[in-house]
């Protein structure tokens, strides 16, 4: 995307980025763009849930809610969800208030036991490895660290992971147990998984017999514009193509209703969620389900679901548009950037040049702009083109991301003009 | 204690316990003393957490518990709780809503990365094992069971486990890697440690150098007495000793507040606190502070925890008193049974003649009485005398249970009197 100036115009536009650099530097700002959390506004949203559940604490079927027990999670809670995460209720776990513990324990016992139609438990295996599409996110990324599970990194195109990349390597190398996948408004790129990606994901040939698709539907209702996008239903595509054990579905309410204090979904076959559950009941003797009554009754419905969505989106929308807006406006024709205009989720990626991304994330640091460290995108940290920066536009009110994004366009043209230069 | 009857006055008896269980089985009864859960008049203590934390959100310091973060816990609710749990408050987490689960992870994060001041994993040795007193806690076992840990039986004393016989065992053997503790009103036989138990933990030599003791203190405050029974400090004792890092100490809330819905703890020295909290950091982004927060708001200080368990005491005394009083009546002086006499906690243990455990809570379940299984207070359910029974007096009704204390002493009787006439 670089556009050839001659040296004399490059030095005037180097001159210019370094006093705008000064100057910003000068404000003393201090902001944070650094990770996907939501708003105190939006946190506002489910402040209901503070006097809830009230008088009430027995499920629909007369449960004492209260005491232990009901390790599959609230069947009320559940129902308003399956549609949402594409899972039949039946099959679908409330459980926690994180969706990452989930996907965790699930490697954990994988390791330690195997998955279901195996065997053989991960940890005796020589090598392990989870294909891992970049850019993509960094906490996918740190359970596979943790585990000593290799990362092979498959590049995303708009419509998903490069599916032919894909094919290739889960068919050749049985050592691929598994591919971290955000198909909705990805993370960070805010790419949808088009059909034909779910299509290929669930009919293709694996060499590992134990091959799960971590399917991480953290944004299936975080739209933010009129198109409500949709995604081809995995779980039910796998089990029509033979593979029904493939998937591990989850989802959470962290960025629907409390970011600490929500309910998280896991879903797939009913021999996986046979699995976990026998997994689970040697861990836990159930999880907070007072915490599921409240969610069941704050959102009502799939309706109130939606409902309570659209407010979100009222609040998030003009913080997206704004980057946007800014972004064209600073950075347009310049050459020096491209981003992504997603359709909902809670991410802009801003690619720079080559070489670049840590040297604009270390100068905007320096100007007390904090983003989240270049390289958080791809495996242990590290972007082989150094080009990625993950802009989280919802936490700052709407002046500070303004102010803040106005500054990134700053470091940009400063460290692109300079690196132009050399 | 089998006590010599002649044969007619045997047959007597026999003939009256016969009788009286078919009376009983005739009352179509349909009682339940499986578990220690907390019956509903012990939940309705904490009803108030139903419309808490009202308007407020934000912790003593400021921070909005709403949002992500805070992995080690609220700091006002460990404060409540770190002298009941003998732990200095900043090597105390607050976590979710089962101490299980954190004894469960302690056991995985071993397992795949060893623990503090040892490089290898549990997963690579060829042989780990853990001591397990007996009659213990199914679900201690359980965990053992589920992660192919050979289990080892300790006999227990009325001072804690025979500290002659763990002596031995951990000094000569390295690949006993761990101890199960209930330390204070042990779950089944409501024995507490002596302080003598407790500095021999402390100062044992054990052959594996990366031992550790799971330290369940799950019945901290649970007095039945106007004697509040202390155990001594067996953190501070180890680190006095030498070995700082040699216990995990687990706590929660489930039979203070909600058994569904309180809080865990885990408490260690510093090293295994920032051990568990690294390897939490990959697993999740925060435990549910708002529901601490309720926690904190509810029972505000160790005084408000103390009157607290004081309401707990006042609904379960009398039901410990009438297992107590009909035991006593029923069965006293028959030469058929034992029975331990809890100052605190959840259960009795009932002991029965050798071999006819199994055979007493047959007949009780066809006479409509469920008890725990025989054998669980075992490794793998298996109690080779076949003589304790765990009676968990907490959720039925006093009626309830009087009922089915009366109807287990007649199949104690039948049973006991069958055997002695073959």
């Amino acid at each position: 995307m670089t556009i050839e100036l001659s040296p004399d115009a490059l030095a005037g536009l180097l001159e210019q980025a370094r006093k705008e650099y000064q100057n910003l530097a000068g404000c003393g700002l201090s902001l944070d763009l650094t990770r996907g959390k939501p708003a105190p506004e939006q946190l506002d949203l489910s402040n209901a849930l503070f006097s809830l559940p009230g008088e009430r604490y027995t499920s629909a079927d007369g449960t004492d809610l209260r005491n232990y027990g009901g390790l599959q999670g609230l069947p009320e809670l559940r129902e308003i969800f399956a549609e949402a995460l594409q899972v039949p209720v039946g099959q679908l776990l409330a459980a926690g208030n994180s969706s990452l513990e989930l996907m965790h324990d699930c490697v954990v016992h994988a390791l330690l036991s195997g998955v279901p139609g195996v065997e053989s438990r991960w940890v005796d295996q020589d090598r392990i490895a989870f294909l891992c599409p970049v850019p993509g996110y960094d906490r996918h990324f740190g359970i596979c660290e943790r585990f000593g599970i290799e990362m092979i990194q498959v590049p995303m195109t708009a419509e998903g992971p490069d599916m032919d990349v894909v094919e290739r390597l889960v068919a050749e190398d049985p050592a691929i147990k598994g591919i971290w996948c955000v198909p909705k408004y990805s993370n960070p790129t805010g790419i949808t998984y088009s059909d034909a990606t779910v299509a290929r994901l669930a009919s293709m040939s694996t060499a590992a017999p134990d091959f799960r698709i971590f399917w991480d539907n953290a944004y299936a209702v975080h739209h933010l514009t009129d198109t409500s996008v949709e995604i081809a239903d995995l779980l039910a595509a796998c089990a029509e193509a033979g593979h029904p054990d493939r998937t591990f579905v989850f989802g959470s309410t962290s960025k629907i209703t409390l970011a600490g204090a929500g309910v998280a979904f896991f879903g797939s076959s009913p021999a996986n969620v046979e699995w976990l559950l026998s997994k689970s009941a040697k861990r836990s003797i159930g999880p907070d389900k007072i915490n599921q009554l409240r969610h069941a009754i704050l959102l009502q419905d799939t309706d109130g679901l939606r409902t309570h969505m659209e407010r979100h989106r009222a609040l998030l929308q003009p913080k997206f548009d704004a980057v946007a807006r800014i972004l064209e406006a600073e950075l347009g024709g310049s050459g020096l950037a491209g981003w992504t205009s997603p359709e909902g989720g809670y991410f802009v990626t801003l690619e720079v040049p080559e070489g670049c991304a840590k040297e604009v994330v270390r100068r905007a640091a320096e100007a007390g702009i904090v983003l989240t460290p270049a390289g958080a995108t791809h495996p242990y940290g590290d972007d082989p083109r150094d080009a990625v920066i993950r802009i989280a536009p919802s936490y700052p009110g709407l002046d500070e991301l303004e102010q803040a994004i106005k500054g990134l366009a700053v470091c940009v043209r400063l460290v692109g003009y300079e690196r132009q230069s050399r």
